[in-house]
């Protein structure tokens, strides 16, 4: 699994006042940290606070690039935003995200085929998000036909099928293991499935237990890539232990180190 | 899911013990434990050691249905074993284990239509544990057609994929995961599934970790049941998790508590 990691977000008070007072060296200890514990990608999010986002987003990726080689996970909802990162992006780059909406969609895939890089889209359109697991699914074809359309290998898609939390709508967990099966037959080579994790257990009790006992349920259903707390131990005690009985991660007697070498 | 508590056995010392010395007191606690910490089925096993395994089994039913009134599991390869625990038996029981191999499997279901109870059938056959997923289902109709032909209702049918541990055979938890997801379309209403989950991480190290994360991953994809510690209590609340993010529980805040009541 590619574990994204969600720690550089201005959304968490000390990465904020760090984007605010362009403190550099508070976002590159927290990439190095994030990589240190397994981080696969780095999801870059200026939060809600910053002034000028293009900006803010440039200088989060020269910074964190400068201190790590990993993807980075270039996180807004806004093109521009999303256009000023890439412009600085040396690494590997994902665009986080675009939604089934036709004006973002076009938008956003036209940034990732000029890119060459790959896309996260959630399955969202016109309506909101959809209650079934049939209707994302339909959004999740609109997706990977916009991305077939842009030229887009069909496996730089990453389908979010967006988990709501489980303490106000507790159909949506089994919905979305669902999806997460399904999106792995829509094409060859199929596209990636992906999850902003912590979001399954906003506001409820147990957050840690829900996370990680739901990542494992994603993965024994496929999952490719999730949007996780690397720095939660057990979380990734249980993804590490989980790709070891999916029998992706080779077997060692001292798995845990093993994966994290 | 259906916790079966796999902790009255013989192999166990003190339980062995007990069972030598017919201290009913250590089992009859043993029982109540296991109750106590959300056993649904508690398994009896009289262990390699006993001397009269027939009057053994009879005296294990004997003392645990004096403090229990749950199912309980008449764990036994052999034949006259299971029938003197059967005889004796008041609470709902079922038979733990059959294999495919003729003889036995013809034996041990003439035993269940008898008595009226539900049955666990590994899937093994004359020729050993079949290595392919698809192998195991062949297997799983051989002993579905037994039920059927018994005049067994299929959903009495317990199929046991067998699991083996992770560090000898890496490829076999995966196949175990695609057995458990076909059990359920096999008919109407579909057998259940189960497992002996402890044996996935025979030998290994991190043996909790391996057991909790491999039963969520089970339960994502539709088992039935299992027999566990259920005094693990680690385990437990990752089985609760997971059974609420299938929405096969419902959630309440405090839903560890919820649950065990």
């Amino acid at each position: 699994m590619e574990a994204i990691g969600e720690r550089i977000n201005g959304m968490f008070k000390a990465i904020g006042k760090a984007i605010k007072e362009q403190d550099a060296s508070v976002i590159q200890d927290m990439a190095k940290r994030q990589e240190e514990a397994g981080a696969d990608v780095l999801d870059l999010n200026v939060g809600p606070a910053a002034e000028d986002r293009e900006a803010a987003m440039r200088w989060l990726v020269e910074s964190v690039q400068e201190v790590s080689d990993l993807p980075l996970a270039i996180d807004s909802t806004n093109v521009d935003v999303v256009r000023a990162g890439l412009e600085v992006c040396e690494n590997e780059a994902i665009i986080n995200s675009t939604t089934g909406e036709a004006e973002k969609l076009n938008a956003m895939m036209l940034l990732a085929a000029e890119h060459g890089c790959s896309i996260i889209g959630l399955t969202i359109d016109e309506e909101g998000v959809p209650g079934t697991a049939e209707g994302r699914m339909e959004v999740a074809l609109k997706l990977l036909t916009a991305a077939m359309e842009h030229g887009i290998p069909t496996d730089k898609l990453y389908v979010d099928a967006v988990i709501l939390p489980v303490n106000a709508l507790q159909d949506t967990p089994p919905r979305v293991l669902e999806v997460i099966s399904q999106v792995s037959m829509l094409a060859d080579p199929p596209p990636k499935s992906v999850i902003g994790l912590s979001n399954v257990s906003q506001g409820a009790q147990f957050r840690s237990l829900l996370n990680r006992t739901y990542l494992v349920m994603c993965l024994a259903r496929g999952l490719s890539a999730a949007i996780v707390d690397v720095l939660d131990e057990e979380l990734m005690d249980a993804m590490i232990a989980a790709e070891v009985l999916m029998n992706r991660a080779v077997y060692a007697d001292d798995f845990l180190k093993a994966y994290r070498k």
